[in-house]
């Protein structure tokens, strides 16, 4: 696996989780901004769509040892396919049942918090609703971190598994940052806060940070 | 892993998903019904919380052999852990890439489709947006389906990898069938139907099917 190219945007969480990844892993990779709002959404391009179909953020594009160019989407998929190809460090609990609990909690987020809230959903709520595209928002995250909160206890450590970083922390941490840009009050969800902290001591989470990217646009 | 015990509803296409890799693998399990909609939605009771605080279903319970009990949510993360403590017959392909492209179709389906147009969605949808919920879920389905129609090309045989069932298919069957319920012309994909037809041949898609379950009560 030589030569990676991360199709991403500096807000997106789910391309802020393959980053993590590949700086956790150290792996080098060259950055390839979309951007989501500029020209319509460049992810809507025709250039864009020859690479993913689907039309999200991020794609990995790499060559294989025998020459041979391929590319993945969907965060998860990515983050497995890294683990198996770049297994040390791992980014998956060593035991079997822990090593599950942490891929239920990224799939929680994954499935039961990102979706209802990434900006093509917003944007419908918004533009065919009529709906408030904030409350909407801030609805699920407050719905999903709470369930958060409880299924971290029987885990948490340092980390949401143990003392060790793994595909948990990598999906949470980008999520409070998004649940953030909804005004939500984090106060009730103190275990999330506390390990979200002590990510933001680590330098993989401080490299693959949104603010710390080349497309970056603050606020 | 014994006395797997698959708190489920029969329509509910994450459900699906777990029972079919159980009947894939030939693993028995009993079968606990929880109704979606009767009582207020049984998944929001005091008793369904504490087994699962996200109050979605499926939930997959067991004993380890030195007696702990487990639970374990998230569908994705239960076919995976059930992939690791059932390896054969495998619902992952050998290649690597291949396994990659596996996991992406799941997890388009899995964080791009079903979570958007999902029983908790479409009621809020309409009793807060006032929306028409048929035409939310019929619009993603229809967006997802296109995109899956194309991303399955490369590799479609019999199934969507090659010959062999893989993750894909266990996640590719209930969401066609979910996409029925919005009224949705599925013509445009000729091979995801090609694909469906081929996996409703196979046992253990019949035996998974909602129609077979106990709690089924079709219109």
């Amino acid at each position: 696996m030589k030569g990676l190219r991360l199709h991403n945007y500096w807000r997106s969480s789910a391309s802020w989780r393959v980053r993590l990844t590949l700086h956790l892993k150290g792996v080098p990779f060259e950055y390839v901004a979309v951007h989501l709002l500029k020209d319509g959404g460049q992810q809507n391009s025709d250039a864009y769509r020859s690479v993913n179909p689907m039309r999200t953020v991020p794609t990995l594009e790499w060559m294989e040892a025998d020459g041979t160019e391929r590319r993945l989407s969907q965060s998860l998929a990515i983050v497995e396919l890294l683990q198996e190809r770049f297994p040390t460090p791992s980014v998956f609990p060593e035991d079997s049942y822990l090593r599950a609990r942490a891929r239920m909690m990224a799939e929680y987020v994954n499935s039961g918090m990102q979706p209802l809230q990434n900006l093509s959903v917003l944007q419908r709520i918004k533009s065919e609703l009529k709906g408030d595209d904030k409350a909407w928002g801030a609805y699920w995250n407050a719905r999903g971190l709470e369930a958060l909160e409880t299924m971290v206890q029987p885990t948490a450590g340092r980390f949401c598994v143990g003392d060790t970083v793994s595909l948990a922390d990598v999906c949470l941490v980008p999520q409070l940052y998004g649940a953030r840009r909804f005004a939500l009050d984090l106060s009730p969800y103190p275990t999330l806060l506390r390990i979200e902290a002590a990510c933001a001591e680590h330098p993989a989470f401080q490299a693959a940070h949104p603010d710390r990217q080349p497309d970056a646009a603050p606020a």
